[in-house]
């Protein structure tokens, strides 16, 4: 017999999370402008893997232990760091083989927020076909878990969850009552035709322009350059062709 | 010299509202299915004030003390209490003269989250243009706060947010660097061709359709059908003409 349909939902902020939390959820943490496009970067460009850490003590702790850090708050690259969140920062002359301990102000706190599901994985334009398609294959519930800036609505996360759901429920595998399913995929056919014009107008766009730091925009929204998908598995970030599907438990 | 623009933002879930808070705030409590709709029609029919409590505890107490009390939670009219959330309950035939004890899954509890603002009112398609003018008058940063559904994001109210945002902004007295004012209103300009059909996709549609109770759908969909603007003052709800506006520090 034909297994129902699995459940799509899409989390607008953290805040709402535990209205969404369920530990069957396939879970896809979207921070676009810059967590998972820096976190996919990076993985693209050979990391051995990421360790996504929560706050800025453990950055810091990381960071006497040896390892490579990238942290950044509110924009600014924290002093002990040794570079930002830019995905231009994680080059594969940079990052090739090494571990990297890696800390930002909204992304990497819902990666430890979600840990409790089936699988987490990160999502973002750069590699949402490969995404969606391996989703579609895992017939499980998903959620699309919006960062957004500090518990705010966020556009560019809305508008990225509108294009993944759209994928999902195209696959004719899942079903929603989620208005938040519906109203980013509206959001997104607004957005599609012209999507670096549509964020321009995002209160995230403003905040890095202030800082210099909009330079990697276009490429954020540029979809389809990486096949990676970064899968958090033991405390770490790797690419999810290095996993064991019996250790997800899928 | 001019003034400079009034903050103009809005607040998607409760669980968010504390990222929204502001002791200056305007707050407009919106929950269109059915609270907001209902307060409206029960202050324009007459009824002489409306207590809104958070608890069923409350509401137990005040029919006991002998208020009139409309209650429900989750579509469920309370055993006790004398009719449930539907505006068509509240005729003037009740409601003119009474004071009535009203409690609500949702919107009940945003008014006395909000209530340490410089004013909380009810904000609907039934009034929103008299309100949109009075809000335009007062001169004071305003929030628009969606009620939602057990704090997930709600399409309808939403949809409401981008109708009363769009004339805010329109009025040139307003600014914004709220993501959720563009989205909400987008997704109004979007459904206003055809508010009925847009909204049919919604959760709580469903929700009170599978209860028989989306009879009122139409109604709370059309604008302008009151001048009433239903303001929170002393733990009651009244028009905003009742009060001397030196009461309400504007």
């Amino acid at each position: 017999m034909e297994k129902t349909k699995n459940r799509l939902e899409v989390c607008l902020s953290p805040a709402i999370y535990d209205k969404h939390s369920d530990d069957e959820n396939l879970v896809v943490i979207v921070d676009v402008l810059r967590a998972s496009s820096s976190i996919c970067t990076a993985i693209h460009n050979g990391v051995k893997s990421i360790l996504p850490v929560a706050t800025v003590e453990e950055a810091s702790e990381m960071k006497q232990q040896g390892y490579i850090v990238a942290s950044e708050r509110d924009g600014f690259v924290l002093d002990f760091a040794d570079f930002g969140n830019s995905p231009f920062n994680f080059t594969r002359e940079i990052v090739k083989g090494q571990e990297i301990v890696y800390s930002t102000t909204n992304g990497t706190r819902c990666i430890h927020m979600a840990s409790h599901s089936k699988a987490v994985v990160i999502g973002t334009f750069l590699n949402i076909s490969v995404l969606a398609d391996w989703l579609i294959r895992q017939n499980a519930p998903v959620l699309i878990f919006c960062a957004s800036w500090k518990d705010r609505f966020c556009l560019e996360d809305t508008v990225f969850a509108g294009a993944l759901a759209e994928r999902l429920l195209g696959s004719g595998k899942f079903e929603t009552i989620c208005d938040a399913v519906s109203a980013s995929i509206d959001l997104w056919n607004l957005a599609k035709t012209d999507l670096p014009g549509y964020i321009s107008k995002s209160a995230q766009k403003g905040r890095l322009a202030s800082k210099g730091l909009d330079d990697c925009l276009e490429y954020c929204l540029t979809a389809d350059q990486t096949s990676v998908i970064p899968v958090f598995q033991d405390g770490r970030l790797i690419d999810v062709s290095k996993v064991n599907e019996v250790m997800l438990n899928l």
